[in-house]
């Protein structure tokens, strides 16, 4: 493996990791977070440099790899990285955003002449942790090529999804797909608590067969001790919901039980459960 | 192995096969169906032989297994099936029906000391056929004992969930997580098309994650091909779905996707699907 001058912006609870496995690595790093003192502990815990500005941190880097929180996170911390980046460098966009702004970063590279990619990834904070996370990819084929040893470093899977945008849609695809069955599975866990089994020794047998998912075979348990202490936070479902929904305004996508679950999750966070994890809608089926 | 005096009514999809397992074990069987004809079809293939009723099919079996079509169903044939029935055989239902018929008949079982066991099964037509259903059973233990191994004949698992009744209520919590579930995946992979991506190799990148589930592994690609010639039909799951919602009513459990998705497979009903699969819910998001 060649080592690689790098930069890493956003040291939140996915980014601080995934920088970490970059320099564990061996690659040249050089990071930026909004609140200082963080890039100033993740230095002190694995080398390399830390920067005051986006634009610092990214000077002379190969690869710019970012992890923030929203579309304007991404606005602002993409526009002040590709201030201070070289000619065909790349910009790789971990966070989940609207594949809206991914284009617009990616037109705002090119007048720069610098590469993009959109790559969000799954997998939670314990995928950031251990080095597995999946990583769904937007963007030119030659450039993904260029970038995809450096995500490998952090990925179970690395896949380039088609052009720049496709990653964040795949991203959203799979968010769809869980909100309903969470809220299925939600469903069956509190019927059969009602109704008298006992919901555990259901769960084992009908996840050997159609009914099965990994929400089940996760959270299944948790969910029938009402423990939602596992990660991915309801606000965060919100936040990509809310983008679901606006990209199939513009793609004529019906969305009913996904609309419907975002709003259910309105409730989980009026009750509080704002960092809940995302299983936490059956606690709107309790009566407490 | 001891060999049995059983008999089986209902030959059906599911009962017909279920049926030919006993007979390949070397059970003496005696069947009966509402349409002879079927019946001697089966005799002709499997031996054994035919009676004219339930209550003569019943008369000699230490076991009487039953797979008829809807709660009146399990009424009629069982009644009949009692009629004929020795002291201290077991009655087997393996109908989908509801937990109050299941307790109406074990009333009745009783009364002529009789045991009865609810046995719904999952799995569907192809776990029949290739004998790997999975069976979820409500009744005493000691009776469970004494039908096990003739049920384990078609089964990859049986298990005893609980009392008369929750072999049912098992089975009701399988379908809820299905339901929303399948609505979910229908919304995604729609997602997935509008959107512009290759929707296949979308499901082959989140099938590795949280989204994953056994519906999306063997249903995906078909929905992605608008092919739905797959195993359970509407019409049975609209039966299935009505007997939660009954359910839910008397045990204050709210099914709000449930009770949506039941409303949906109407509309797809309504458009000539009462015998596609479960999966041709993503039909109604299409223009088509």
């Amino acid at each position: 493996m060649t080592q690689k001058r790098l930069a890493f912006l956003g040291l939140g609870v996915m980014g601080y990791p995934m920088a970490g496995h970059l320099a564990k690595a061996g690659h040249a790093l050089t990071v930026y977070n909004r609140t200082a003192a963080k890039a100033a502990q993740w230095v002190a815990q694995h080398g390399g440099s830390s920067a005051p500005t986006p634009a610092d941190a990214a000077r002379d880097a190969e690869i710019v790899l970012m992890c923030v929180g929203n579309d304007n996170d991404v606005r602002a911390v993409a526009t002040e990285a590709l201030g201070g980046m070289r000619n065909g460098a790349i910009l790789v966009d971990h966070t989940t955003a609207s594949a809206e702004v991914a284009r617009e970063v990616a037109r705002a590279a090119q007048a720069r002449r610098v590469e993009f990619l959109d790559a969000p990834v799954s997998g939670g904070q314990a995928g950031a942790e251990n080095g597995k996370l999946t990583i769904m990819v937007g963007g030119d084929a030659p450039v993904f090529a260029r970038a995809e040893s450096v995500l490998a470093h952090y990925a179970r899977a690395v896949t380039l999804m088609g052009p720049v945008g496709a990653g964040q849609l795949t991203k959203m695809v799979n968010q769809i797909c869980i909100a309903g069955l969470v809220q299925a599975l939600s469903e069956g866990i509190n019927f059969a608590q009602r109704a008298g089994l006992d919901a555990e020794r259901v769960l084992d047998v009908i996840s050997k067969g159609a009914a099965q998912s990994w929400q089940m075979e996760n959270r299944g348990k948790t969910m029938v001790a009402d423990k939602f202490d596992f990660g991915f936070a309801v606000d965060w479902m919100r936040k990509d919901l809310g983008i679901c929904l606006d990209a199939a305004r513009g793609n004529g996508a019906a969305l009913p039980v996904t609309a419907l679950v975002d709003q259910l999750y309105s409730r989980v966070q009026a009750r509080g459960g704002n960092r809940w994890d995302t299983s936490s809608l059956i606690r709107l089926l309790r009566d407490k």
